[in-house]
């Protein structure tokens, strides 16, 4: 059978955080819509007992889950990338789900009326909402995130216990689309938040990461992702210079 | 030992989708920051080695879990609100991430401009995004509940399998607080979306709840909370008459 995942295919977008699971442990997977086209998308995303509201989904048999914090929690003890004990699940599923937050709230700088209008009817809304985000949030997300890191009681490679779990992948994706979309605020980031960066590397340099990064499954950053570059967004960060 | 559930103490917030799970089952738990105040409450979600990023967080004996999707998938289990098969466990937690993403966007149409203004501060902009919510994404939102419910293989009483489960009980505060916040939009409710409107009335009848929600353990409805009302915002479902 194999892993069937879903997601709009010229986007990396919030599909991103399960396809690299899946690549970082090797597991072959589908991409179906890359495939066979949105069309054949939204038909099976409206079938079966289990519905889901929005890409990405993923099929594996007869279970169909929708949610990128929920499909990696189903995935995460499948491809060995949730630790075993229930406290450190939790914990590994909680970092995930401020990760979720995090990420929905640098879509919100490029969207704050919503996904009903373009970016260009809310661009003054965009530029006030994305100075919070880059003066405010980016920090405090990442400093919890530090902290996390330095609380681990068994030391500070991964953030969750001693082995590489969804946590620290979908860390490692989360810093990319934050450089990508602000490379300025995000300039002193190995300096200002060493641990993140470290796991961020480490991630990275994974031989099977690294060589997914480098291939066409890879699809590039855009104006249509999560993660959106507009250097009109980004300009705060140079304030505190 | 029993439950620590630690919350802003003047609002329902997310903080209430635990609470009612632990109400709707008479699980007793401490309301700590109502008895020991906010500042208890910001220490302890620093502690330990799984800080919490925001409230709500729970302690149960040396496990601290926060994020509230994530401490009812952690409760549900213990509490008998999550059915037992992984597929329909799985299936209840993607309700659970896909009402929390209903919640923010409702959280949204007062704060479009995100936590860092006073909602008179982006009034303008509060206004076009909740448009956009009343007309497009209540209905959407609904319209998948709708399906989830006739979907259900086991029958129409509750959104998964034939028992109570964290999203019921979820469910019933999304449509009360959505009823709070925008009446107007909300006023053909029963009538469009009889399912969803049976399951939460189906959670209110429970004694249970119903003894929970005429108490004073119940914080009331207010502008400081997720759902407020403002009727500016919610005149919109109008339009359609």
């Amino acid at each position: 059978m194999g892993y069937d995942l879903y997601y709009w295919p010229a986007i990396q977008g919030r599909g991103e955080f399960v396809r690299l699971a899946l690549e970082a442990t090797r597991t072959p997977y589908r991409d179906v819509a890359r495939e066979e086209g949105v069309p054949a998308m939204i038909r099976k995303m409206g079938e079966g007992a289990t519905p889901a509201f929005a890409p990405p989904f993923l099929v594996d048999g007869t279970v169909m889950v929708a949610q990128a914090a929920g499909i990696l929690q189903y995935l995460g003890p499948k491809l060995g990338l949730t630790p075993e004990g229930e406290a450190e699940a939790v914990w590994c599923h909680q970092i995930q789900l401020t990760i979720t937050d995090f990420v929905a709230e640098a879509h919100d700088t490029h969207h704050p009326l919503g996904n009903g209008l373009f970016y260009e009817d809310q661009k003054p809304e965009a530029l006030r909402r994305a100075k919070g985000f880059v003066v405010e949030r980016i920090p405090k997300y990442f400093r919890w995130l530090e902290r996390a890191i330095l609380r681990n009681p068994t030391g500070t490679v991964h953030l969750v216990g001693d082995a590489l779990s969804t946590a620290d992948v979908s860390v490692f994706q989360l810093v990319e689309g934050l450089r990508y979309a602000f490379p300025n605020a995000m300039r002193r980031f190995e300096r200002d938040f060493p641990q993140t960066a470290q796991v961020h590397r480490m991630v990275r340099d994974l031989p099977a990461v690294a060589a997914y990064v480098a291939s066409d499954r890879r699809v590039p950053f855009s104006e249509n992702g999560i993660f959106r570059h507009y250097p009109e967004l980004d300009a705060e960060g140079d304030e505190d210079e």
